[in-house]
């Protein structure tokens, strides 16, 4: 173990190449520089990443690209053209990873395969974020957020009725495969420490939806049953749902266990449903799901969300309101754990946006950050690091 | 750097005491096992996790338990006994991790909160999932999957209505909570070689839900717009969405940009769409997003998903069929990536579950897995352990 100055995060000194577009990849490298790592995003020249000509857009700029690429640098290159592919291997035998979420095989028609990026730099993680992965049959197909979405079987789990699906209301396909990748290249760089050997990092977005489908998954290899979407409940714990309550309004009421449903039963004036050998344990309640909610959602009736989590919150019974995202940017829990951040640019722009949920005790959360990069903003300091001894 | 043995992942050597129950922290120990750690569940004698007695069960075995605890081992220990504190102490000192989701507090009341475990072992990378975290008003309340769903924004953009409001398929709460704990600990990881320090990473389930709001909180912060619910479609990208095809079958198109737009409307024979001037541009098309997919669907209905799915990949156009989690369990791409792995107990029981979708070059991604334990079944290695000098 090196001995090190005062650091001021957990991957201080880090070095990212950033290859990613969109969304997949440049959520991974945004949570490696919120936790202080140096990313370099690599750029094509003229015209950038494509998220930074997807709106909304301030004055101008892509509000959209502010959000998931603060704290970056930028160098426009054109890897096709001899002076920028030197600067470029020079960068690779710089960095301690490389990031990328290119259709599979499209690096190394650019002649940076894995083989000769481990030549440039034996210590590099390289981190390949793609649609289907680097293997399989279907390596070669183009994927979007939404196609995934649909193949890995979440959609079918999700809305009312099954003849008229709906998608998950963020890009989760994205999401998740930034989260898995960054554990992904994370965990490889701690072995480096113990091997003094990068590695590969392949995810799939494919992959990654197939391993958040939790209880349908499991469902399905123990019964051969096929879940299908359920609404607004749970499909094994009851009461565990949304139910209506004073003029339609929905509150999320999650009581598990036998000793909850005796709490919620007694603060909504119903302890006779404990009697009901139909609601006797949660098998029997999930049996009876829709007798049971229909009894809920009358008593219910007698109050508001507001006047109901109050009494749910003093009760110990967890609950909760249906936030939209006005109210949940403005949520008291949400701001004192600095979710909401301010993004501030050279230029004096600032960009609010969502903050980084990893909190750690060692090291500061920032309230302002520094905002995404202008294209090629950092040229002068990207060339200035590769001609370091 | 200290010279290791021939290491067989990337976690290979390290040691996690493993306090979590249920998903949230389950599913963050079991990436870590995956990955190699040793992952020392820790239960209350007699229950054990509550997992445990979540249904479905396989031979009166949960196979909703045995999915999120391959390959951990388990030592019952009651954290209230002179004894079994002292056992607990010692494993404190030998491990590398601590990982608990119990609610803020819990493990504090119970004499082992933060100052204190650091005492015992400075070296400890403690992660601590919880539903609003350790600080801020809401700390102390309950709140389980659901609750944070609602709050954190994701039920009022999924689904079709406001008015009927869905939540995500799966437990997106504390599968994100996992995911984003997961990199926190891996992260704290990499800053201990450096430092020698251990730390703590404090995730609130509601804050990962507010990191993944994406688009929706983008284009409130930027336009102050309340995003809805929208179906199946993308709200900025289009033609990004669920189409009906033949029998009304869906069949899921991403063609974001005009070469894409192109190349469909050519497919489905309808290149005179690309005249149109209400279909020019992305924006153009996300303003007139209902005339322009009343069009793709009259030409979609011609034929089937199969059919479609054949001709678009061969113009390479990004789709993709909805699958239910048969299709998912039984897709070539799928079982080709090992995205579903066995875990073959002791006894020899067999459970097929979801794989590991972070793929290491340098690693095997075994097809068959160490089962989830037994209530206490490695009692004897465990104590083994704390006794080693």
């Amino acid at each position: 173990m090196t001995e090190m100055p005062e650091r001021a995060s957990p991957l201080d000194g880090l070095i990212v190449i950033d290859l990613t577009r969109v969304l997949a990849g440049p959520y991974l490298t945004m949570m490696l520089a919120d936790m202080g790592a140096r990313v370099i995003k690599v750029e094509a020249p003229g015209v950038g990443d494509d998220a930074r000509h997807f709106g909304p857009f301030v004055d101008g700029e892509s509000a959209y690209f502010a959000s998931i690429n603060r704290g970056k640098e930028s160098i426009a290159l054109n890897l096709k053209a001899t002076d920028d592919r030197e600067i470029f291997t020079r960068l690779v035998s710089k960095a301690d990873m490389l990031v990328e979420n290119f259709r599979a095989g499209t690096l190394r028609k650019l002649g940076f395969g894995w083989p000769g990026l481990q030549k440039i730099n034996p210590r590099l993680i390289y981190g390949a974020v793609s649609g289907f992965g680097h293997t399989g049959p279907y390596k070669d197909w183009p994927a979007y957020d939404m196609v995934v979405q649909g193949m890995g079987g979440i959609i079918s789990l999700t809305g009312t009725d099954a003849a008229r699906p709906v998608r998950v209301g963020t890009s989760l396909g994205d999401l998740t495969a930034g989260l898995f990748g960054l554990s992904g290249v994370l965990a490889a760089l701690y072995d480096r420490e113990k091997t003094g050997r990068g590695g590969k990092v392949d995810i799939g977005m494919l992959d990654c939806q197939v391993a958040i489908l939790e209880n349908a998954i499991c469902r399905y290899f123990a019964e051969n049953a096929v879940p299908g979407p359920l609404g607004l409940r749970h499909p094994s714990i009851t009461p565990f749902a949304g139910l209506r309550a004073l003029g339609g309004e929905y509150i999320i009421i999650a009581a598990g266990n036998n000793p909850l449903f005796a709490t919620l039963c007694q603060v909504i004036g119903r302890a006779d449903l404990l009697k009901d050998r139909r609601f006797s344990s949660n098998e029997a309640r999930t049996e009876n799901f829709q007798i049971l909610y229909q009894a809920l959602e009358q008593a219910l009736a007698a109050r508001s969300v507001t006047e109901w989590l109050r009494l749910f919150r003093q009760a110990g019974v967890p609950c909760g309101p249906i936030n939209n995202v006005a109210q949940v940017a403005t949520d008291s829990q949400v701001l004192a754990r600095n979710m909401i951040v301010t993004a501030k640019s050279g230029a004096g722009r600032e960009f609010r946006m969502a903050g980084n949920p990893i909190k750690f005790s060692q090291y500061e959360d920032p309230a302002v950050r520094t905002a995404a990069p202008e294209l090629d903003q950092d040229r002068a300091a990207i060339l200035a690091l590769i001609d370091q001894p």
